[in-house]
C-alpha cells in the first residue's frame, strides 16, 4: 500500500457510507484531482459502497484509477497477531 | 463487470473464506492460469480476504492482475430495487 497519507486520504470504518461520501465531495469540491479511500477487514465492503455512491450519484467524471489490496498484521483485542486485509481505492477526477 | 462466466469464475458468497480459497487451489492445481472472484455487497470484504489469503498463504507466484468495482440492481425481499456494488478480482498464476 503505497505510503501516501496526505490530506486526500480518507479512511472509511464504520460511520454511514455518507459521511465519507460527504468527505470525498468536500476533497473534489476543494479542487483535489485525486482522493484516496482506504479500509480494513469488514470494512472494505463499505469502502467499495461509498466509491460507487460517488461516481454514480454525485461526480459523473470521477474514475477509479486504481485499486490494490493487501494484508496489514494487527494485534486484537486478546493481545494475539491477526492478518487483516486492507484495500485502497483512488478515485481521480 | 466483464461477462466471463466460466468454469473459471468463483462466486464468493456466505462460506467460510477457506471454502472458497480451496476452490481457487483446484482451479490452479487444475492448470488454470487466471481465476476470477466474484462478490456482491458484504460478501466483498471475504473476496479480499480469499485473495490475500491464497497470494499470501498458498501461491505466492499467484499476483493480482485487475481489480473492478462496480454497482447492480437487484430487487430485495420487500420486492423493492436497491443498488449493491460488487467486485471482481483477477487473479493470474
Amino acid at each position: 500500500m503505497a505510503e501516501n497519507s496526505g490530506d486526500n486520504v480518507i479512511f472509511v470504518g464504520k460511520k454511514p457510507p455518507m459521511a465519507y461520501v460527504l468527505a470525498i465531495i468536500t476533497q473534489f469540491n476543494d479542487g483535489k484531482k485525486e482522493v484516496i479511500l482506504r479500509a480494513r477487514g469488514k470494512s472494505i465492503s463499505r469502502a467499495v459502497d461509498v466509491a460507487e455512491i460517488v461516481r454514480n450519484k454525485f461526480f459523473t467524471d470521477v474514475k477509479v484509477r486504481d485499486i490494490k489490496i493487501s494484508t496489514e498484521e494487527m494485534t486484537n483485542q486478546q493481545g494475539e497477531k491477526v492478518n487483516v486485509s486492507t484495500i485502497e481505492i483512488v478515485l481521480e477526477r
